[in-house]
């Protein structure tokens, strides 16, 4: 039997999806399972883009051009204009969502064997993007006891050496709802400037900010303009996450140039969802501000019900619309596993994503899950008391800590 | 300045698009340009694929499964149980076009370094998914005289070392049109078994076959399941090139269990155009059988046309929807280029894909362009019109070949 690759091989299994098999198992006994494991928001997409989907009349289902519509490069210039991002349609790549614009920047700025520095807990497929394009991630730990803030400069230019091509960060962060400083972007800026490399910046949860956070977006930073590459989506900006519309901007033109011819080999963005995430731009903006105010009211009822449960510490996020929240338990892949597999309230529980899987060194997640606040006000109320009988229930929750 | 990778730089650009900004600059002067270049057809796309999407009805337009809905691989099944193709959903992993097939079966399969085999000219794209995938391309080349047939299976297993991985091929051959014999095909398989290599078919043009060839597909060869792996795409076959939404096929666990990791990391294929494309098999057979006997006669219309220009050798396709042909000149970039910046017939000039991209020796394709007949044959009987005037006006052409 010929072999498959190693990377193939030794790719974990994602961890927002690899308890599926026993969700689906649950599901099929007659228990109710709450996801709170993926992003999946339950927010309604704009009107506008289902209005557009309908009234889709072309002919001729075709490819678009490889690097996105001129009209809604365009579209996006004045969106970033309104969050003081100054770029030109020949700077933005429309790519099939965010996944496929770190793809492309790693295929754009990485040789098999070169480094990328990323804080961790981080999104676990950066893993997966970084081993398909034969890279090495190089986690730099951020703690719970800071809310997970940038570990120190120091710590992360102690990794930097000549493998290195890039620090990559989420912000606001997935999965620990940190939004960064000004100043720590400045820093990270003095860093890649002062060792020659990228910035890569995930922004695609930019609008969920809460309690007076603001976000700076890497390309408002000035003299960063050959360093900064912006990793964007509609996914969850709009709700529209099948839409799969993202893309990669920069003012590098090499990089741009490079991308391109990636871009070029797989032809085009989706059509469909391009069309639908065009006609989204034009909902009101009142859209996007009661979309936060909704995530906002979520995060409070999630956090103030996860502080009532015993034994529990919540890191109470200022963006995106996760939580990570440490359990009094020692292996929260099996807990996640044990809640599909052997335990449910009045028929009902609760399907979360063990944090070891965000981690590079996957020891440092085991006592803590992610929860996306994705769901109802009620939903995550009751998902907050699932949590505590099901720590009560739980064979081996060190119940020294229950009562902490 | 940050540098960006190899392969980002020595990436070649897409010879299918890279005359795109002459192009522009023609239509600019005014001047009508025919696209001869790129295979998006003008059929249109079935009725049932735009009606579903007309009346798509989720208020929240979400990610799917990231292997593909299971109700939509369950029709691919019964789909390809129609070609005596005996597979299972499981055996299925939808992707982003055929393109994200080959791109996650390069991950699948290949480590940094490793060879694939295919024969040449091949479809340029080919060349940079290889490239992203760091899989070096070790053609073996087929030649006009033969209709390009399948180069000797002496000279493929010349080829083969310990770096080789499997033999890659197109099935109807894009850009050839040819189709290969069950003889080849089997050849080929004894061949993939005896050096334990995988046989990756493409068969997006699995449809479009003439004069009564016969297309066989590598998922029927006996014996072959932990050898082939299919690639499989909507977009030719229902004219829905921007659903983008393709398919891996494999009976090899091993391979399908890496696949659906690189497939999660990416979260799900566009829903929308999923959505349409299961709409689209609804079709009646007859629709298919429609596109297929248009493509028939316009390739009748072309192939004739064209060789009634003197100095031009045709090689009449019995599959797809691209021709390659031999111009009387040394250097089809620079005729390809000159075409479009510097001569019109009567306001029209025509645009064509020059065949050195589709070789990897690129020497071997100079004086070939291809030609996708994906156009009304009025158009394409002006096209060989226009291509008779330019050779005569073309300062290159090589004179001496007009009149043989």
């Amino acid at each position: 039997m010929p072999k498959i690759s190693l990377k193939g091989m030794n790719l974990p299994t994602s961890p927002i999806r690899k308890l599926s098999k026993h969700a689906e198992e649950a599901k099929a006994k007659g228990i109710e399972v709450i996801h709170l494991n993926i992003g999946q928001p339950d927010i309604q997409t704009p009107t506008k883009a289902l209005d557009a989907i309908k009234s889709f009349d072309q002919k001729v289902l075709a490819y678009g051009p490889s690097e996105g519509s001129l009209a809604y490069r365009q579209k996006m210039c004045s969106y970033y204009a309104k969050h003081n991002i100054e770029i030109q349609p020949e700077d933005i790549l429309v790519t099939t969502g965010a996944s496929e614009a770190i793809i492309m920047t790693l295929d754009c700025i990485t040789n098999e064997g070169d480094e990328l520095i990323i804080p961790e807990p981080f999104y676990a497929n950066y893993d997966t993007f970084a081993a398909a394009c034969g890279v090495k991630v190089i986690p730099v730990s951020s703690t719970i006891d800071t809310h997970f803030s940038l570990p120190s400069i120091d710590e992360i230019e102690g990794k930097i050496n000549d493998k290195t091509r890039a620090i990559f960060i989420c912000n606001p962060n997935n999965p620990t709802g940190y939004v960064y400083t000004h100043k720590e972007l400045n820093d990270l800026a003095d860093l890649v400037k002062k060792h020659d490399l990228f910035l890569i910046v995930d922004e695609v949860y930019r609008e969920f900010v809460y309690d007076g956070a603001i976000h700076h977006s890497v390309l408002t930073i000035p003299g960063l303009e050959e360093h900064a590459i912006l990793v964007d989506s509609m996914s969850k900006r709009y709700s529209m996450c099948g839409a799969r519309i993202g893309c990669l901007v920069s003012k590098n033109k090499a990089v741009m140039e490079a991308a391109l011819k990636f871009a070029q080999s797989r032809l085009s963005p989706p059509t469909l969802g391009l069309h639908a995430s065009e006609a989204a731009m034009d909902e009101p903006l009142r859209y996007l501000q009661e979309v936060t105010a909704t995530y906002l009211d979520r995060r409070n009822t999630l956090v103030q019900a996860l502080q009532q449960v015993p034994g529990i510490t919540v890191s109470k996020p200022r963006g995106a619309f996760y939580c990570l929240v440490q359990l009094p338990v020692e292996d929260t892949d099996e807990f996640a596993k044990w809640l599909l597999s052997s335990y449910n309230h009045n028929g009902k529980t609760v399907m979360v994503a063990p944090a070891s899987g965000f981690y590079g060194d996957r020891h440092l997640g085991k006592s803590l899950i992610r929860i996306a606040f994705v769901l109802d006000k009620q939903k995550l109320k009751e998902s907050a008391l699932i949590l505590e009988g099901a720590l009560h229930a739980y064979p081996h929750t060190l119940t020294s800590k229950l009562s902490q």
